[in-house]
């Protein structure tokens, strides 16, 4: 499709582009190996670069020090950032600060935004979102342990979350937990900011995931909240608001996935036909002469095209008629993208054979991590759900979720 | 996508919607059931009310008394059309007419054009093209057993040929033979028009395929070409220029199926979905509160999404630069579109059980006859090759065909 | 695996592959294309042959004039009959006859057994088995609309059914109705013997199904049973005893659907090697030198090696502990198989390019009829949910059905 | 099946069943987590234990400390020692260990048989086998870049060799190198023991694998042998029989492979049934009434039975006739069960959500190491296409490899 996209959006993709081919591609797997707070030395640098050359934060509004882009637009530089392990990280548009500056934007109160989210849209701080319960199937912002009890102007929160990305070095976390049980379902639950120095926010520990516990923002924390006390003024948005919030921040924050998701694929892509063009399985034949390995190509190339032209279109959609109403395309976009993204990943592997499955190629640490992806935000098996009920309503049936 | 299409387009798929869903869905199995060339009775009533609203022939030029939609807008109407077996019979852009009338627009003389080409645009009689031989691989215009030798100012046919659509009660046939056996290999074929009443032109039998040799439009012949003699002026092009047009029919000819393909898609999609909103499992069990059910309906409709927004990339391409720019979108539709195709109708059969491999319904002739999606105009493995060799000629690799 | 076949049984299966070879297999798409009838009067010679060289009925005791094959033993012959369209036939052990033998042997009335099992045993006449109704999902023999009330020592049928297949020229069929609207689920219904000149057997019509409604044995009718009075004596079994007997005669029944796919397997790859090793794409090149045919090659030798071990276990489970103890296994392989079998006919129609699209070969007669494989006997669906369900029971979980 | 399996090897599996459930697998994921040789001090005491019972080394000859089992025997006992990472290890017959003393057994002088063979057999020191190098293409034993070059009564060994499984800690290498690089393909190489003392024998480092570099016999190293010289008395087999005696060594190998494949399916399929049923999606709905995990769990049912049918056929015929005699069975079964463990473990993996992604579970680590499984030993592409061939040559057709 030709998108028609403006002179600049094209100049800034073009910038972007240099930039991570230049200062983070080199390095990408040594940082990698670091453990992340060694890594972060060398990532505040590229932040500092990022700044000075007017890249840093493109998806936050110019009025606040980022470079406005609309979704649609981002998408185009998303995908850039994502051929690489730190380039989201590096111009602070990644997962899930950018869901918290979103959420914080348009919900937190002023002085929650003075000491909170500032110094987060600065990239001076790091945050984190505490949702995931292990008792409870994770798909669904309705059941859930964890209560926060108003006590005068404070709030007491009790619960146990796990899968909180980055909580190891975050300032503070965005909490969601049950605020009135007796409510409707969709009006249970609240979110709440809390300091990650507060009493009570027990980190237990950083879960080992696919053989790395990780650390800092590279780790994914179980939390025990023990009467952790803050006040009342921490919280985001209304009381009750908690499941209206994750909707919206759920939503754009699938699509982020997606961008990223197209990213990766084009490195893998790029991967794949360097290896087949270039190994050699006799004098004068390369491994790209083999008819299976031009069946990855052709197959990943075009399903690359047809996820990168629903992730544009569903980003187009949300900017013109908000998140809500593109909730079909995001379900949609969010499995299909996943599926081409294991297979894509899987292909290129496999085109690499043993070179593949070590880490001196980027290609395993995806195939391990990005496995996540058809789980995390909600499962395939939710999604196709939750598109099919949508439309079998349409044709007149009634189905209850899950 | 949001494609800002303009009025007059929007207006012309309301208007064909509406004929479609009117004249012609309401009697289309009876249809199906008759001989062809007693339905031709009724799609020529058809035709009539066709011209009569001003939607006959969409695709070619106003100055031809068409509609002289461009072949991105073309796609939106053929996909309506494509949900019903004789929508393209009836406004006139059935293949392989559609693709002949392309073909001698371009290069036809001015006498072939009087003499055939006005009739076959103004839906008077038919063609057909005659290309594939039993003898060789199909998907190449390159080797092939049929020789045009030429005798002073008359060229004499030899050959044998097969599959060639709709020769059945066609007025002329245009064939590919070789005219110049010593030349390189893209020049030694050349086209030429051969009306069906030249002596030697032998149709030996309407093959039967998937059960039914039918009749008329509605036929694949096998025709024996014995000492077949035209006037040179018959010749399509010039000497040699066979392979050339070859392509140039075949590019546009491939995005037809696809855009046909979306709309059977489309249609199958509609029945899966009513039967899964109606069909009684128990009192209150209906067959799409089964998730496998759901998971079909999601994939489908994100499938079918995909496979439109490709195809229309695609033709916006070949409108803007020509075919041969367009050859690897094209290719990658070619078997990715009919991938999709074969999902979503054996889904949509399966989720019909008994009855989806009964007559009853529209889905069992479509899961035979369009079976041959990914074989003709190129098997999918020729197509996922080509693609391939062409992304690794970029990588530096060349990789010959086939 | 090694199967250490019994001396007699290796002997057979020579014979029988020797028979199957000389007087089925050339004739066998000259008897497709005749209507049945016709073809009848060949096979009716063919099957004088198999009795003369003691073939005949392999299936049945020795004291009925079979073979008196075990299960096991027969699964090795069903796989050579099933390699040619006619092959059970010819030896009178097609379905739905071998069904009905193997029900009345065991639960007809003497009086019954003379007048019709016996002659059915010998080839002289046909039946059929009417249990599915258009109106309920078919895989659960406990919905059903039609009702035999007795009245005196008669009883009287009224109902709908389709898929009645052979009812066409068969002589009697067995027909499955409610007998007992308020007893439980399992003893509402009963078999019925009802002979096809009875007055209210309305043989409606010989339903379309894949373009073609055909004739006699091959072709399934839709029957209105009208007030339709046969004798008392005509219940196979006790009254309340059809959900029962249909178990006893469905497992089998999906068993030696799957024998019989097996052989399809066989003769569809044969014929796709055959294709491969000769097809030339150009002067030095044979289809088979390409990798993709070659992962089609060794992928179906695969699953098929799979499906026949598969297959030879069940039927060796059954002939030992029943049927019933055999549930699971047989659940498994009736998906498995129908599976293999989609795909090993799905790449040996595209290994045989157009050619695979006509009826100048059997594969697209497999392709088109054999799809309702994953549908008769339960679809896919269910089966897989009914295997799932008996293994999720030994975790402690009951599921309930559909 | 039935196998009919003799009461000795009944027992046996029973106690190996008892060991395994007793002494491995309630400590399995501490002793993965800790690094292999703080792990191999635990499983010094299980093999003790193991000795005691007279379970230890069940695959070699009872001459020589084991059990005496034949292949077809060993598949039963390496299935229930493969449902726990170290089962093999515990019981000394883990890869590739096992292999080289298959192969020394038959090849090596009685003086290594007494230097290295005894110890190895005893369980007191470890081994690696090094062939794959990182310029060839790992799948074929002709191309290689290492030589061996006679000097008198010694052979001096240049080259760079990688995936040297368990090379960290082995106290000897068996070498594949080029001895005669002027002879035809198959007689250029030879195998030759080298001990890890050996001055050149340089090992570079323990490559990182899916995150992990390991240690120990959970490690794959890369070497540089240079100018690394042993007495020409450790030739293994005779010069020049290389090529032969890895054939000899990959074909069991691969069988073994294939035969842990199915305890670690087994295994995952425990894992997933259990959480189906038991995990809540809401107060009276268990994850295992989604009908898509009920699908999940029936397709995984059939094809671990597959699979396991497969390799017992495989190995029964290896009892009998030797691997080269069952390279079609062996080819077919690798890529088979390599497919079917991908297949499992991804399933299993996704009913567990996030808590799949964890180190909490086993499964991530499979998930993660298991990935090889389609690449080691000749990747699915290499096997498909030799099975493909050698069909193929039964149709006339000779193939070149790759």
């Amino acid at each position: 499709m030709t998108y028609n996209l403006p002179d600049h959006l094209l100049a800034l993709k073009q910038q972007i582009g240099e930039f991570v081919a230049q200062e983070i591609i080199p390095g990408e797997l040594e940082l990698l190996e670091m453990p992340f707070n060694e890594a972060a030395k060398v990532l505040a640098q590229k932040r500092a670069i990022a700044k000075s050359k007017g890249l840093f934060a493109p998806h936050l509004p110019k009025t606040h020090g980022g470079l406005g882009l609309s979704l649609f637009e981002f998408a185009f530089i998303s995908e850039i950032l994502a051929t690489t392990p730190f380039g989201h990280y590096v111009l602070n548009c990644q997962a899930p600060d950018i869901g918290n500056m979103e959420l914080m934007m348009r919900y937190a109160s002023e002085d929650i935004k003075n000491t909170f989210l500032k110094p987060l849209m600065a990239g001076e701080i790091r945050s984190c979102f505490s949702m995931t319960e292990p008792s409870f199937a994770g798909s669904n912002p309705i059941r859930m342990g964890t209560t926060a009890i108003i006590e005068g102007d404070e709030i007491v929160i009790n619960g146990h979350k796990w899968f909180t990305t980055a909580a190891d070095g975050a300032s503070f976390a965005i909490v969601m937990a049950i605020t009135a049980p007796e409510a409707s379902a969709y009006q249970r639950a609240s979110m709440i900011l809390v300091p990650a120095t507060t009493p009570g926010f027990n980190l237990k520990r950083n879960i080992s995931i696919m053989g790395e516990a990780g650390e800092g923002y590279h780790s994914h924390a179980e939390i025990i909240y023990e009467n952790c006390k803050v006040p009342l003024a921490n919280l985001i948005g209304e009381l009750g608001s908690g499941f209206k919030l994750a909707q919206e921040r759920l939503g754009p924050g699938r699509i982020h996935h997606c961008m990223r998701w197209i990213g990766i694929c084009e490195r893998a892509f790029d991967m794949m036909c360097h290896r087949a063009a270039t190994r050699a399985l006799s004098e004068d034949k390369r491994l790209g002469h083999q008819q299976t390995i031009q069946n990855w190509i052709a197959e990943s190339r075009v399903e690359i095209d047809a996820s990168r032209m629903m992730v544009l279109a569903a980003a187009e959609k949300i900017d013109r008629f908000g998140a809500k109403e593109a909730k079909n395309e995001i379900s949609g976009i969010k499995f299909y993208v996943a599926g081409v993204l294991m297979r894509v990943l899987d292909r290129a592997l496999q085109t690499h054979g043993a070179l593949g499955m070590t880490d001196d190629l980027l290609l395993s640490f995806w195939y391990r991590h990005e496995r996540g992806a058809r789980i995390y935000d909600g499962p395939d098996e939710v999604h196709k759900s939750a598109l099919a009920r949508s439309i079998l309503k349409g044709y007149g049936l009634e189905v209850k979720p899950g």
